[in-house]
């Protein structure tokens, strides 16, 4: 695919939204080509949830640029299934990678799914557990700050068809806690994202921000209305 | 192209935000093949300027459909030129229309080129006069509203390569005016934005919003520090 002009951000590379955005779609792909897809599950009630991404790069593709993303299958858990990625520029090089982790559920009865046992523990087949991904695994992530940087409040934007914050969405509004400034001096290395519940339109989010030093950044986004914490997030910059 | 899952709405349709996206770069790439491009022009130090932006449609992409958008120059003037577009969906059936006016300028000078003499009046040669877009044209968009329905802050997010909030951002921010159970009742059918001035990073915009009727809107975005309208949109609901 091409770095469009109008995913590019104000330094001229592919916003890590836009990125995001991307490996979803590819996921989705990866999955439905192999029966797994969300587009395969819809009618029987399932929906893939995304639990935790990470991003890491050495710099994202420029505007016009062309890349490629690859997805395999790490490892299948009973209720959750690691799922690696590798993007690439025009010449193969490979300029970053993302780890992620997801859990198949009931729509109706939200409830995980064995993915072991799924089409005959099928899934299981699909991983390559020996194909690199040389990037650390999300590791927990804590905020300790007591008031909120800044708040939202989720908007008709923020929504996807399931009536949640779209997962992509909550990337964009931690990214807008930084300023431009900032992100001159500071370019953006690595992002990590673990989903805890979901929030839904008309709900104010309070972004509590922990900033250990000028390179490292954790930030948990709570609900207003009962503090409970929607995702948390961490951020390392160069 | 595909309305990709991660790109639809909370009814599962296309954002016409992104569809935005897609007709500019729809834009980009018919230019860039008869040598009008922005990335024909950036090393000569021009660059397309977006005035006027008008969509309409019955409905908009479902998630998984395929679509296809047409462009056509209608008409080149001295300093403007009228590019048309169509949106037909996997059958062929023509969906929605859109009319855009754009200017070229010099990235320096900020001034408009002469478009009628431009590489010797080629762009004249690529004009379509006769291909129907049966749409109104954008008319003159006058807001009355005294007191701002709401303000936003420009952010990262926000902002392209030029420094300046990205024209499709604006599109975003305004239909974050209206709530889901509105655009339930309502359902958007054309959107129309005159673009008046630039605004950047950390600018602090509000929103004055006209509602004739429950399916009439009309929107101008101002900078609060000094007043200047930076854009103005006119809603048309069903």
């Amino acid at each position: 695919m091409v770095c469009e002009p109008f995913h590019a951000d104000f330094t001229g590379r592919l916003t890590l939204s836009m990125l995001g955005n991307h490996l979803l779609n590819c996921t989705e792909q990866h999955a439905t080509a192999r029966g797994f897809g969300m587009s395969n599950f819809n009618d029987e009630s399932y929906t893939w949830v995304l639990s935790r991404l990470a991003i890491e790069f050495d710099a994202l593709p420029q505007r016009y640029e062309t890349f490629e993303i690859d997805t395999w299958v790490e490892k299948v858990y009973r209720l959750f299934t690691d799922r690696n990625y590798a993007i690439r520029n025009a010449e193969g090089k490979t300029i970053g990678y993302g780890r992620s982790t997801w859990a198949l559920i009931g729509i109706q009865s939200r409830k995980p799914v064995d993915l072991t046992s799924l089409h005959n523990g099928l899934l299981l087949d699909y991983t390559c557990p020996e194909q690199p991904c040389p990037i650390d695994k999300p590791e927990r992530i804590k905020v300790t700050a007591e008031q909120p940087e800044c708040s939202i409040v989720a908007k008709y934007s923020d929504i996807d068809i399931n009536g949640h914050v779209n997962s992509i969405r909550y990337i964009s509004h931690v990214l807008d806690l930084f300023s431009l400034d900032f992100y001159r001096e500071h370019p953006l290395r690595r992002f990590e994202i673990a989903y805890v519940t979901e929030s839904y339109c008309g709900d104010v989010l309070d972004f509590f921000v922990d900033h250990a030093d000028p390179t490292h950044c954790q930030v948990e986004v709570r609900q207003r209305k009962d503090a409970t914490v929607v995702c948390r997030c961490k951020l390392v910059f160069q």
